[in-house]
């Protein structure tokens, strides 16, 4: 019996969990210590599976097919990610949030532990609330806000290691998250999904920054919508925000889309003809997740992960460029070295680290274009 | 205990293999009735996620983790795969086959057994022998097809519904190899890997096909080494070779590489400056797959599978386009309908078929060209 | 005798060109009414042809090659020209400015005067001063104003239509030009060469153009260095200006550069690797000519122009497309009609104007990126 | 009074013409001794300039704009063209071949011929006759011929050096122009307007080579319809025709269009979307050139002109490329040295030669594909 197939034992497993060595630092511990590596977006890559549905992107699949879920935050965790997010991304547009009786909810919370107690190296869970329908439709800030609370509930019932407030274009209503999740006691990660023109209420980058800062949040940034070299400007204008306000404690996440996005308009992807099911020719390779990877901590950011579009190969490089930062080794790299050594003879230029990290791969498609027109709407 | 977890239980899973129905039809009843639709490339698929090491390409993640083996099965058979090949390429590759005591062929077999024997639709569980070192060496025949059929016996023992002769740069290889699969009295699929310009001895793709449907294959083609539009280049070429030579009853069957290489020099993606960790901007959208499904079965393919780099999406697109020809409806597909009518509302270009079918994607790479040149040696 | 082979009938001509009908609208006549078109950047079009020196640039040509400067006058008017300037880009370079004794501004304005004498339209010729290197060598406003009014004694002399500050770098040493110009009695036209990122001592656009036009220039702007995308959006900048500081009276030019820009660094071309000689595949085609005309007459400029690498066919299409806001009709268009109307039967979709004006063309440069590096100096 | 200006003076200039030193080397002691650089397009720039018309390109500028005519012949002869070809494409076509009762025959022969006398290096003149719209229309061999015959009394009364064959789609139509050209007992270069699939009854360039030598063509190679690339690998294919049937004492010649066309269909630009308005992106540089004289020279090619497109810069680099096999320094390079040493201090990459020759150049076009869909015809 395991919840890779069904989940009559999650009690059981909660009191193995319970039983773990206590001992693993927490996340603000880690992020005074060095880089934390991030995880990857698990709705996205349920879709790219066929366990998820675009534009829905319910996490069903934490019930219908667990063992998907839970191999894939054994591939993060073994690719260098030191924390998983549950798979819960909008589950409150799940009528009820329960897939044939059982909750999505307590479903997606037993696969992440479960792949926490797994690995071999202490890992952080974490629990994500989003940006609700209720904000859009004028609704109260008390009735956001017990939305937002019952959402953490689960994570604080499962005494999860920290909460994220993510996935968010207004960022009033991620300010209203993050009060709610101060509650919990927990250390607060808290995103906005905005590029460097700003919000949707044309807040700008380092007003966001500022405003998440000022309600609690004990890290800030940005997550998703923009690829990395678009949040990575955002991140910096963050920053210089934050120094300038005296601020500069609060710490700085970056969890990018996995896809590049020079051309996005304000809104991300979500205005590009190519989303959801073109853009793979825009994916990161790892080289990119590489050097990612390392300006992200040259900015000064410590909380480096990814969102919808990473993958293993990812975690992994990313973990890989900043070995020295995180004092980690990830799982795949003690079992095969760092990939950027392991291909090729010396008298082939691909055995040579700068053939990698300097090439601007061919696209191979030569009636393509680099760049493309926003989605036009009749 | 589960074999996600444990090989202790191999026997016991092969005796529950032995009572599943056998009124499932085999690959040649498949081939006569319509498509069939193949799975994709295991080994490429485990090193991205970190269980192989790229260059090495050894299957050691059938002993190592399991769980990660058989999930990408699953994944293929839940997005419309009819056949699963085992993942066991290039083992013999490995120091007597075996990981910590424990055969990886016997591991891989019963990995490729289980997710079958689970699926609800019948699935063909296929094995396949690949080119040798020996016969680079120089080795005689009687040496290399040993060899064959000491890695056919695999297949044998575990009462495969067919195999396969795989990634043979030479064609006379690759009929030693036939002749010595027609011994188990199975199906034969025979492939090489090839281009337009022939084998590694300067044989034609005409000379190819024409020379293992001689030996006795049942099913000739390509697979995978060049992209979608390469390979149905060349399976047209041996389809008009076939005809002439009054061969076609014999079957095609193409299984690319699942990214473009337009630029690709005689060898394929071995000779490309972005082989193997820069590949990704190349990689085939959900699209290409469906064009490609279409224009082989147009062509007259009957069985379309990918290799390398084709992940669940890419299948599913091909078994939703051609679900006409193979009369089977994806597990994928009975769930959430076709991927191409499941996005946006009306009032949005992308909730137009066409709008995703005549799409040329933008690549998001500014700096990238369309093409590269191929690998200097030095 | 002919200036296209000889100087010695300079007088002969200046006299001819006394007797023409004064009654020719000058510039700002010409701008209350619309739109006027200017011509393209003759020293560039010298070097092209062999005729000058890449980054010296100096026009030796009007004294060593008047046949081919004339040539390139003619046809500019040919293409609906409304306006000549001078070949006399950075004559103060030229050793005493003569060459073989024969002063190259005279042998300059000769073919100017000739070209437009010779036209069936009325044609306004212009002469320009640009950036000295006495500024840049920290020479008082005193030398370097002299060394403005010792250019800007040509024009006088031959009576120029107006007069152009132009290749600025630094807005302030352009005020001082814009002085020395103002004491002719002519119209003024005055732009810098600069992107959205401002001039060299990072005055922005906006207040370029206020200085300018505080300065007394009667038409503001800007020049080469980046395309004409790039120029569009410079101009918008110092169009708010203008308006928020009530001095929207002052007239708009733009002169851009004829080659796309999107990537270039802060000083333009100057410092971007194709530069001077690998600029071919950014050339705009005339459909680029043709939008870039219409968006700037939409922006509200009124002075419409080209720089280094407009060539005929670009200013026809400027022409034609801005037909109704200059009231004037090329001579190539009166003799062949519009080019986008001119090519193929009915039954070619090319012979559709959609075809043209909605064209993305392609390069045929399948190693070629969209977008490079800028040049690194050692 | 000059032909620059009127034509009445032709007879003068043709006694002038005779009284020319008779000591200049012919086509064939030149193409003995080495390389031959051709001129460019005349026709094509012609339209770039407003002096002709796209679609029709008939060449009555010969007669309305002697002086853009004359000049275009003077930048190729400055450039280091060794041949000028009279501007007299497709004259057939104009109404009685007169315009304004001057014959634009006799006036652009009077152009070639003046632009060669004023050179102070000995210049060849060349006439062509190209394909009739009888052939097509089916008329008889005496028919074609004659007409041949017609065009071929200019060139015959001009005493020109020698005459061409040119822009053939139909080899066999090409067979009876060589037939009549070798009446004049000039020397006579034959091409056809192919690509490797051959002409447009599907000879091969190995046929289509070997019957113009047989038919007595001196020089026989191929032009227009395909950028350089293309051209050389149908000439490649002609050499090795040539060479196995002896025929090797028969020059190649290659004058390939000046845009890359690497995504051309069977019939050339002609089913191009971007022809004629939009091939600007595909334009080749300097540097284009370049490499294409040496490659053509390396492959045996002795007569290395362009076709449409190429310009002076062109025509520079190609001499400058084969300075060493022609013997030759254009007059541009006498006065400026060779361009690829001209630009930048030492401190810039740009004054180093590799730095432009090993250049991929960006296209600033990040909205275009590299390669395009043929033209649709309804």
């Amino acid at each position: 019996m395991d919840p890779c197939f069904s989940f009559t034992r999650k009690q059981e497993e909660n009191e193995d969990i319970d039983s773990m060595p206590s001992n693993k630092k927490g996340l603000l511990e880690r992020l005074a210590e060095g880089v934390v590596i991030g995880d990857g977006g698990m709705i996205w890559a349920m879709e790219l599976k066929g366990y998820a549905e675009a534009g829905k992107y319910t996490p069903e699949a934490a019930v219908e097919h667990p063992e998907a879920v839970l191999q894939m935050h054994r591939e993060f965790v073994h690719n260098g990610a030191e924390v998983l997010q549950t798979c819960t991304f909008w589950s409150s547009k799940l009528e009820e949030e329960t897939v044939e009786g059982v909750s999505v909810n307590d479903a997606a919370c037993a696969l992440a532990l479960k792949a926490a107690k797994e690995a071999s190296d202490p890992i952080l869970v974490a629990g994500s609330v989003t940006k609700t329908d209720l904000y859009e439709q004028g609704e109260s800030k008390e009735v956001v806000q017990a939305e937002f609370r019952r959402q953490l509930d689960f994570y604080v019932r499962n005494d999860f290691d920290f909460v994220i407030a993510e996935f968010f274009d207004h960022v009033l209503e991620a300010e209203w998250a993050v009060e709610v999740l101060k509650e919990s006691g927990k250390p607060v990660l808290a995103t906005v999904c905005i590029g460097p023109e700003g919000d949707a209420d044309s807040f700008s980058p380092e007003q966001c920054a500022l405003r998440l800062a000022r309600a609690g949040a004990d890290v800030v940034g940005v997550n998703c919508r923009f690829g990395p070299q678009t949040c990575l400007k955002t991140v910096a204008m963050m920053k210089r925000a934050l120094k300038l306000a005296k601020l500069d404690h609060v710490y700085l996440a970056v969890q990018p889309y996995g896809y590049h996005t020079p051309d996005a308009p304000i809104n991300g992807y979500s205005g590009m003809k190519e989303f959801p099911f073109a853009m793979d020719a825009r994916v990161m390779t790892r080289i990119d997740a590489y050097n990612y990877a390392k300006e992200a901590s040259k900015l000064g950011v410590r909380y480096i992960g990814g969102c919808c579009g990473f993958e293993g190969r990812h975690i992994r490089s990313m973990s890989e460029a900043l070995q020295g930062k995180t004092g980690r080794i990830a799982p795949v790299t003690k079992r095969y070295g760092k990939w950027i050594n392991t291909y090729a003879d010396k008298d082939d230029e691909r055995a040579d680290a700068k053939h990698w990290l300097e090439m601007k791969p061919a696209t191979g498609r030569p009636k393509s274009s680099a760049m493309s027109e926003s989605v036009k709407y009749s």
